[in-house]
């Protein structure tokens, strides 16, 4: 390797490179060059190539550096406030209180509907701008509160559009039954297909999600959309197994499902499915601490079996309204029992993973450089802590962020 | 009210006073006067004082203001780290390998019996500044990580040397036992009794505090503890209740506590104790959830007797690692049922009763003027969300900081 006035040298980094055999991907005395938007080398100091001429270097002091952070499952475009529905339910108002008093995610719908497409953008932005506060560097966005075609697409077009990470879109039709659809449930998974290939087009669709559950889709229902999905050539997931065991794990296996999401009652059979699909399991510890549920997600044989784990904020305003993925790590092993290494490899590599992307989670050479510096004198404090965020530097396409 | 040149106007706020019978003390569209470090004014801007000529106007464009916020139970200063132990813990390591990796509370004893007053106050220091970062203007230390009269005395200086907010500190000796006084409980109260007269003359003791459990002091060890701090006319609180019914909140209240702090076990004799004496009762949702605790503290039977409730985050190394006190009211309510405004109220009006101050912890007329000014619609927002830090500006003793 000659030098070339366009490489930065990043020096004196201990890495978690989550790369190789070594717990962590560790190297003590590491370094990393990057080139433009990418990671040209990484390895110890000492074997940094001879004749490195960097444009730039930076000396990190011994700080930790690890991958970009990955919230792969989030809900980040949506209208309306539901804080006080929060405040009423503790209040101990009634469902049907809370209801009158306009909360539930049909509120969320409402508002979302009525919502113009700058102001739906601005709130996500200020959303957004809080997880990359974290280090966070790709953010997966749903749709799923508009449930009409031209709602759907706005909120799409509103996450393509935010700044500062890059964007990775599903479209969740199948999210719930809009009020305009009661009791023609079949129906409205028709038009949820019928509404996919415009949206594919306009280019606003990496994934289709569905949320398969006894107050959302049946399996059968769900099938469909995967078909529709399946049709267009694209991937797929699913909100699977949250409330109750449906299956629908296996059904999405079935599709080669990305990743299968939530899964506090997933069977030993939906575990089978998920390790010989490939498909990665994305763990929501924020939605189970926040619905104060009880069963635990079966941790123990999803490693068994060597199923990826992804750990997701699931930001959305009626059942996970945080926005810190970092607090997610923390609850993923205080709640769920992860280590604190299979936490961080949660954000990044398997949640990349989660994604469909094979250039980034990792330190290595030819990735995107996507990285955080972290004042920690380990990565393992990531997860100890709750409720500090000790990012240094965010690092994303190569450049300072 | 006549202007003078020393006062500074805070305009177009909303403001949750706390004060009066209002729930959150609610003012619309009120305005705030504060004169040098205190409030000379709260109320509806449109009854702002005639001839008012400040020397400073801010207008906050509609943001909710709040007191500041008191973080009344932490443990800031210590030495060592505790992350391995959690990752070992994790990993299923059993208590003799985490003991012998040297984990558990004596590791944090040693690394603070080994560090110097500098180290030990720079890096509580950073920890505060995490706390400050959300608002908080009031915090109490409590020693209990030196158990040697040289070492408590080098902790409670480092914690009054803290910067950026006001600092109460809490004599802990009775925290756990030293290794030098194994088998020796009752000698090492005694220790603990024969060090406060000289901690006290060296002014480093606002309130004495113990562990009062079955792997901590009993009853009448706790006792000794209090009379040697009513002597003293230093006020007294508790660690009480946390693993098993002691009935330690009982004796406190005997002793006037000025709070009875953790009570997961609480009798309804304690409920009433507490009751009776005017103690603050302080829920610890972060021990309570970092130790995967399933015994809630009797809220309603708290609430039904009246007895104010405080909310802290308990900072501490080996069982409530967070530096979020925001994060608390979000655990308050969501594991501890509180409403948003109780939640609020607990780290503000009541912590500064926890700590006898009355001189803050609500926006009144004569009280420090410590308050925060937050990017929120409505403070139930500050519970509503985990993991978010809306506030845009904190203003200590009348200053923007
Ligand atoms: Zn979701
Ligand atoms: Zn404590």
């Amino acid at each position: 390797m000659t030098g070339t006035t366009d490489k930065t040298l990043w020096r004196g980094a201990r890495l978690a490179t989550l790369d190789g055999a070594q717990p962590w991907g560790w190297v003590e005395r590491g370094a990393l060059i990057t080139e433009g938007e990418h990671i040209a080398w990484v390895g110890p100091e000492a074997e940094l190539p001879a004749g490195l001429a960097p444009a730039i270097e930076h000396d990190l002091g011994g700080a930790v550096l690890t991958p970009g952070l990955i919230d792969s499952h989030t809900h980040l475009v949506y209208g309306g406030r539901r804080a006080r529905e929060f405040e009423l339910r503790l209040q101990g108002a009634s469902y049907e209180e809370i209801a009158r008093a306009g909360g539930g995610i049909r509120s969320t719908v409402a508002a979302t509907r009525a919502a113009d497409a700058a102001s739906l953008q601005a709130q996500a932005q200020r959303r957004l701008d809080t997880l990359i506060g974290e280090g966070v560097t790709t953010v997966e966005v749903k749709s799923g509160y508009g449930l009409d075609l031209e709602s759907e697409a706005r909120c799409l077009r509103a996450a393509r559009a935010l700044q500062g990470a890059q964007l990775r879109t599903s479209y969740l039709g199948a999210h719930a039954l809009p009020p305009e659809f009661q009791g023609r449930q079949d129906e409205y998974v028709d038009a949820v297909c019928a509404w996919m290939p415009q949206l594919q087009r306009e280019g606003l669709i990496d994934a289709v999600d569905a949320f398969c559950e006894g107050i959302g889709f049946t399996p059968a229902q769900t099938r469909r959309v995967f078909e529709a999905a399946r049709t267009l050539g694209l991937p797929v997931k699913l909100h699977a197994e949250q409330l109750s065991d449906q299956g629908g794990t296996q059904l999405a296996c079935e599709f080669g499902a990305l990743s299968c999401d939530h899964l506090e009652y997933l069977s030993p059979e939906g575990v089978q499915a998920l390790a010989a699909s490939g498909t990665v399991a994305t763990l929501l510890p924020g939605a189970y601490y926040f619905l104060r549920e009880t069963k635990l997600p079966p941790v123990a044989a999803l490693r068994e079996a060597g199923v990826p784990i992804a750990i997701s904020t699931d930001h959305n305003p009626g059942t996970s309204p945080t926005l810190s993925l970092l607090l997610m790590l923390n609850m993923a092993c205080t709640l769920f029992r992860l280590t604190p290494e299979e936490a961080l490899r949660g954000v990044t590599q398997h949640a990349a993973r989660a994604l469909g992307l094979a250039d980034r989670g990792r330190l290595a050479p030819g990735l995107r450089a996507d990285f955080c510096v972290w004042d920690v004198e380990h990565p393992n404090e990531l997860s100890y802590y709750f409720g500090r965020n000790p990012l240094r530097q965010r690092v994303w396409g190569g450049k300072l962020s």
